[in-house]
């Protein structure tokens, strides 16, 4: 198994990217490491003692979290990001994994390594994280903000395939985000949407709201991406508020701080199960071979945690099994 | 002034819904409230002083949660809520409240109240807290799924007016929800509808986000029903988690249970003022007269303050004012 890692993306590039894949290289011997990026910058990390799985894929530019998405992918073919992309591309590595900027890591899965043959609209498919933390995989949360009904019916087949063959469950329920729980509920698409997904060759479970999803009332959350963008800032916001709110509370007396003292540990802990960035990386589903987006601000174990979710990914043959289902094969 | 008042809608009618009106009438002896409803249930609760400002217009029939709202409007004529919409209709009323089935109550609108000239499509537009308790009037919240951006143009040149005649505003924020701040982000809706408002005559500040609602990043939002009702549900159902999830850390030992002690003041503030059930009745804006949707677990202080928002906005002429802005003259 062979996996490109974008050693220059993310907020901690290079340092911490380098160093989560050197602790997934010692965990896993039997898969290769591509770090692709400035040699110069990566080469240092290693402290003298490069493992036989980690190889260094050289590459001179990098795209920057500011720069236009498409444009950056078009006229830097030179980022690791693209070069990345090209390694998939061009069969050498099975995989790659980004913390880089979402929307260009988005432009080189369809622009570099290309769409899946009969999927129109590739998904990013996160974690939203729930309180008994087997989460739940959203798509599409970002990638397209105009989804049609056979879009949404593609990626709840992407996201059944994925939480069967990558999380082993054996019936992933699929919801569809919507504003009640009755059939035929919300706009024209999720009508649409709705008797498409009745007819599919998945576990349907029908119309979901968002105010259940902390509780998992579903194991694949359909939805485009403009609503489901929505869903989940406003959750980080409400859950922002009354945490900056608890705090200014647990400040406002020697008594309240003596409970803030007591509360703190468990406080912490709901707070990181809430935090859908400590939810590993997300993937980018319709693509022809593993992309997987981890999030911007991924440490060491963030990345390592990705490579283990793209190994399983890989061992699962998630993108011929997604291949045969979307084409009949 | 005359405000017709379904003494039958809401989980406390006919109780609390006739008290909060005989508080109102008490405060206000120029207001003169039509209470709609079954007279043997009504009657009693005067306890045989019936205010001189109060009368009861006797209806036999009510609309109930689970009705279908609009064959239940249609076939229900003597219901207290299309009685009490009837009474505005022919101008023996200049606005109506009620408690009741939400759904009934737009089609008592678009039905019997009538659409405003020039409006496509009427709005319901309740308050969203915000930390501040200013609060952010959010419209649609759920009268329209598939809005278009003519009618999130109109949205916001009532939502604008509504906030400069009865808030006292005076340049109201108008915000177009989106997935990020910047200009034309979004999908094809929301692209289109960002040209128009920023023609429109309104303070327009352009996209703002669902995480930053709570801090009251404007005083309009615009959005379509869908993705309001998402946004919303989407708060709720984090707010609730938390408070769920704190209720269980503060359990757990003696400890946690004397901090729980000390901060529980607190903490019911903060759910408080998180509960948009807490912040008034909702306009519904597009209508020939004023209709106000009050929770359904309205009470007493509720249908005070709805009789109150009601009479702001019948002196400062509201319905007038967005006539004349919507039809020019």
């Amino acid at each position: 198994m062979r996996i490109a890692i974008d050693a220059m993306g993310g907020d901690h590039a290079p340092d911490l990217i380098v160093k989560g894949a050197l602790e997934a290289a010692a965990e896993w011997p039997d898969t290769e490491l591509l770090l692709v990026g400035d040699t110069a910058a990566i080469e240092p990390l290693f402290g003298g003692a490069k493992p036989d799985n980690v190889t260094i894929h050289h590459a001179d530019d990098v795209i920057g979290p500011d720069d236009e998405p498409v444009r950056a992918v078009r006229r830097k073919k030179g980022a690791s990001m693209v070069v990345a992309g090209t390694l998939v591309k061009e069969g050498h590595a099975e995989a790659m994994l980004s913390a880089g900027n979402t929307g260009a890591l988005m432009a080189t899965g369809l622009l570099v390594v290309g769409r899946m043959e009969g999927i129109e609209r590739p998904a990013l498919a996160p974690m939203m994280p729930t309180m008994d933390d087997k989460g739940v995989l959203a798509l599409d949360l970002g990638a397209n903000m105009d989804a049609k009904p056979e879009h949404l019916l593609q990626y709840a087949i992407m996201g059944s395939i994925y939480r069967a063959k990558v999380h082993g469950m054996d019936k992933p329920r699929v919801g569809l985000l919507n504003v009640g729980t009755e059939a035929m509920k919300g706009n024209e698409i999720s009508k649409a949407t709705f008797e498409l997904l009745e007819k599919a060759p998945i576990h349907f479970i029908g119309n979901v709201e968002a105010r259940d999803v902390l509780n998992r009332n579903c194991d694949v959350l359909i939805c485009d991406g403009f609503a489901g963008n929505i869903m989940l800032k406003a959750m980080e916001g409400a859950a922002g508020t009354i945490f900056t709110s608890l705090k200014d509370a647990f400040g406002q007396s020697l008594l309240t701080k003596v409970a803030a003292a007591i509360m703190l540990p468990r406080l912490k802990q709901l707070k990181k199960k809430m935090d859908y960035k400590e939810h590993g990386g997300a993937p980018l589903l319709g693509l022809n071979g593993l992309v997987v987006k981890c999030h911007g601000s991924s440490d060491v174990v963030a990345v390592k945690n990705a490579v283990r979710q793209a190994r399983v990914a890989l061992q699962a043959k998630l993108i011929d099994s997604i291949t045969a289902e979307i084409n009949g094969k």
